[in-house]
């Protein structure tokens, strides 16, 4: 292993551990000895990587960024429906939040109100959600008279919501929990657009949607 | 204005300040003098009421919980039918979380990963909501094709969402957002059982729903 692999493990190390700390204590209890002895590696280590704590916070954000990306990323050209690619992509999210700290940290730091300089995991989201109902109404797949403002801010608060309330209690932020919404939802939202009924629990094998790493390497784009 | 009036003013005072100061900055980085200067008293008046941070954050639980009791109170008697009543206090809750910062601080405190300590607000709410739901199910205005825990889920976690949202976000928690999720909502939910069509915009007044003092002092049961 080369010199410049060690360090980016080191650096991943870093990341990961403190995704952990900040998602079981906050941002502001969080001290750097806690995160590089978690990491296993010296504080002088850290400090090669990241100047404070701030910069890692930044950094688990943009690596949160990153997952949140990957799971709602550019819409599907496959032959799933549109409205069944939103159902789908929302329970992506709810596994992930689920296995993935460093997702979970960047949510958790994004309604931190210790941590002033967040990039905004939640803007991100409700964004992919508007843009993501915009192919559906353009599909023919949302019924007249619901206005598209109205469904997104209902999914946006919801799947947000239970995000907000998995974190003191974890039953909320379950594929459950997910499919309640859309066996409500979808009889309000859907048109008949001649593509079949969507499944309320999904299309995907819950945590086999997304291949690939558990988290990305950082990206080159600044953060959303 | 006797000793005792005067100790009781600056027990409130005190617990505003410190709602204050917990809404804005979080539980772990408020300080006591923050809270005390801010209120106009010295350090050793705080100490008098209170013995730590800790204290303090119970108090304004305490006085958050009583503000929700009081517009999450046993189901009114009225004539108002009992869906439209949910739809009414949730526009009521809405108002008092821009209002009243004891209240928000309340909600804060009860999703701050930094604060263990918690009362949940956020439990007692949906608490409520799912004994409302099953008010209205017994008055048969709830859609017979819809399951009590679905409507639960989707009304809780909205609210709550929004809620949630709207500490970083302000327009995520008012009326009109709150009026989005019932228009989407009631027309999938409500079963006509002949007590007249549901206003999801609510038929009280605005911020004129809950009479009374703008919060109430502490009541002698413990917190829920």
């Amino acid at each position: 292993m080369t010199k410049q692999e060690r360090a980016a493990r080191t650096r991943r190390a870093l990341i990961l551990s403190a995704a952990e700390v900040f998602d079981q204590e906050g941002f502001a209890p969080a001290s750097l000895t806690m995160i590089s002895s978690r990491a296993g590696v010296s504080n002088g280590a850290l400090h090669f990587h990241f100047a404070n704590k701030n910069a890692v916070a930044e950094a688990v954000q943009g690596e949160a960024l990153s997952v949140l990306r990957q799971i709602a990323h550019a819409w599907p050209e496959g032959t799933t429906p549109s409205l069944q690619s939103l159902v789908d992509t929302s329970h992506t999210l709810a596994q992930r939040l689920q296995d993935d700290v460093v997702l979970r940290a960047g949510f958790g730091l994004s309604g931190d109100t210790t941590w002033k300089e967040r990039a905004d995991l939640r803007r991100h989201w409700v964004d992919w959600v508007s843009s993501g109902l915009t192919v559906v109404a353009l599909d023919g797949a949302l019924a007249d008279d619901v206005a598209t403002g109205d469904a997104l801010a209902v999914i946006a608060a919801t799947t947000l919501g239970f995000e907000a309330m998995g974190r003191t209690d974890p039953q909320w932020s379950t594929r459950e929990m997910f499919t309640r919404l859309w066996r409500l939802l979808l009889p309000r939202i859907s048109a008949d657009n001649g593509t079949g009924p969507v499944a309320p629990e999904g299309t995907s094998a819950p945590g086999g949607v997304v291949p690939g790493p558990r988290w990305w390497p950082e990206r080159q784009d600044a953060p959303h």
